[in-house]
């Protein structure tokens, strides 16, 4: 960690993390920065081993982003190599040469084709990735391959996250237990430059490649999708997912074959886990802010309308400052240009309905919900009364610590 | 004025109004509050007065809004009734019989028909308008009508700006010199609830209904529309203009006859110093932003791109701290969803050119760029390299204040 900021109060213990049979991971120190910590990572898979994404929706993204991209089609993986200190970004050619050039070392030290080696950077934008640096930094951690430190490789991952952010879970998968554990440095501490989430889950299933990134679409449609800090998207921005097979599971093909459902449901468990730690890191977040619509003409309205209110400034500030506010929960559905009556939205902070019907409830009691926004877990509740669209997202507060560590920082 | 807040830093000295013929104005004070100050304000335009309007694009309107949307196809007014301290939106059926009412009470004292009375409303929201008030505020400021104080008025419908804004122009339409005025209350400090920009633009000319409203809407789309303070939108958002046909041109029915374009132009200029007004007391705003964008597909696009960029809380944390980072607009570019190629892209602050085909320039120097930044009117310039389309916008940074005034006070 950059050591610079507080560790968030939202922050959760690291877990217990067992490894995954297929994965070995080294860590490595090079000077990106002026960091004495490691900050490469390099993963090795087992031959086989079943690789799914997804990156950023941003038109600018850095050559990683689109090295993964032009990879993923292939679907399989043999080494994953992370940058923490550069994120490579807007460096045009000089840094799309670099990224291959990096690539083509993890290649060569594991025997393995560059289409089959992932990349992925953050820190600095528009500086291209030394080079130098970038083959030593891959040495390196080659030989410090091991079977896992995860927390090691949590840290190395990490720019100024301000706490390691890691989950597992485990699912029974034809006969077999099968391990899923992620790792992901947040887009919370983002000083001195910019927002960068990366994700990296890793489990021993066997699964067919098609399969494995339909499941991840599903569980990031409904967890990295439905989380925000401040509504700002990284160039950078990538989950990636390796399926080892290691487990010996009879080789998942489609969601009809028995243990698809239990794997797909512990993916987007860990997902959730790992997109909510995120949201624990947001800069100078003080509360963990999760908002349920319900009763919206479909599901993409939902979450178009629970964006819109977790993305808003003044609600955001509004929670920050235990006031209890519904007049901008209000505004907010009502500026998501989704369909919205008035007269029948309902609101809730908490477990107290505050509005319905278009109107405050009659006798309305402000101390349960102030007492509820005192706390750090907020929960609002909206529901539209028009049909059954419901989501759920996840947000932070907005307070003073945002605009330290966003203006007072210089990089 | 509230009082509570200090002046915006932006501000700008109240301008010297001329009268405009046709329009009578009275201020009066009632409780809405514990102000002592005027908050009602009555508007009586001579019979004849055309009115056009924009009303803001929640989904959750005022009843002030709903009614204003429901009579404005009538194309004519002969009153106007502003109320400070009490939005009366989310108030349900008591709020809309008390908007019905104190209109109703307007209709009666003007003599006039209802159907022309037109409202707006800003301050706390979920409180019905308390009738009596309501209704007493309009006798009272009947009872005060004059040839119009300008900077009494402004003041009457501010809530918590830090400064009247207004602003006038005129046009040579038909041979006559017509007079614009406009008066403006802003989204800016808009503790303890919520944002409500509120707009009058008054004016002698002489024009047909059609043709003003058409008028208007292109002087919204690129004024008040190309501004943002933090992306929220309130519920009562209002802009209406009124002319009163006094200045004896020869009435403008299309934008053929001679001297349209002048008084359209005028219009758009107006429209663009209250705009910018309004963002100069934005909430805590230290800094003015002009965010250009030019080479977008279409003007469409590149209004949704420079409202990315302007909306984005990292750029406007950045330029609060005189951070030249300009990674943080090659993000907000990115995330707009619209046509982009990172290798086309150029960026300027000020005028310096700093980024370009998709990395930063050789040689680039922060020297002059931080002096830019250190003024308190930052411009932004982004190049696509794609297509015709540009738009301009304009808002201000994201500083302590903000959330000093949304966070830390409580309603």
């Amino acid at each position: 960690m950059a050591g610079a900021m507080e560790t968030s109060p939202l922050a959760l213990p690291f877990p217990d993390l067992a490894p995954i049979s297929g994965v070995r991971i080294g860590t490595a120190s090079v000077p990106y920065k002026n960091w004495t910590r490691d900050c490469v990572t390099l993963v090795e898979f087992a031959p086989g081993t079943v690789v799914a994404g997804v990156t950023t929706q941003s038109k600018c993204p850095s050559p990683e982003v689109e090295l993964c991209r032009a990879k993923l089609p292939g679907g399989r993986a043999r080494g994953l190599i992370v940058n923490a200190g550069n994120s490579n970004a807007f460096t045009g050619a000089a840094g799309r040469a670099a990224a291959e050039a990096q690539a083509a070392r993890v290649a060569q030290v594991l025997g393995c084709d560059a289409a089959q080696v992932f990349s992925a950077s953050t820190g600095v934008i528009g500086v291209p990735l030394p080079v130098a640096l970038a083959l030593d930094g891959v040495d390196k951690a080659h030989a410090r391959l091991g079977t896992g430190d995860w927390l090691a490789a949590t840290n190395a991952i990490g720019t100024t996250d301000t706490f390691p952010k890691a989950a597992s879970t485990s699912a029974m998968v034809g006969g077999r237990r099968v391990t899923l554990v992620g790792i992901i440095k947040g887009s919370g501490m983002i000083a001195p430059d910019m927002a960068t989430m990366l994700g990296f889950i890793f489990t021993d299933a066997a699964i067919a490649p098609a399969l494995w990134q339909q499941m991840l679409n599903a569980a990031v449609a409904e967890t990295f999708n439905c989380i925000t800090v401040d509504s700002d998207t990284s160039t950078s921005d990538t989950v990636l997912a390796f399926a080892t097979g290691a487990a010996g599971n009879p080789e998942l093909a489609s969601m009809d074959d028995a243990g698809a459902d239990a794997l797909a449901a512990a993916l987007t468990d860990l997902c959730r886990q790992l997109a909510i730690l995120v949201v624990r890191d947001g800069e100078g977040a003080q509360k963990l802010i999760e908002v349920t619509v319900t009763g919206a003409v479909d599901v993409a309205s939902a979450r178009r309308i629970a964006m819109s209110i977790a993305n808003s400034p003044l609600l955001k500030t509004a929670i920050a400052g235990g006031d209890a506010n519904w007049g901008r929960v209000v505004m907010a559905v009502g500026k998501a240009g989704e369909p919205a009556e008035r007269d029948l939205l309902s609101i809730r902070f908490g477990e107290t309905l505050v509005a319905q019907g278009g109107a405050v409830v009659p006798g309305y009691d402000e101390a349960p919900v102030a007492a509820h926004l005192a706390g750090q877990e907020v929960r609002i509740g909206v529901d539209l009364g028009l049909g059954p669209g419901r989501a759920r997202v996840w947000t932070c507060d907005l307070t003073h610590g945002y605009i330290s560590i966003n203006a007072d920082y210089r990089s």
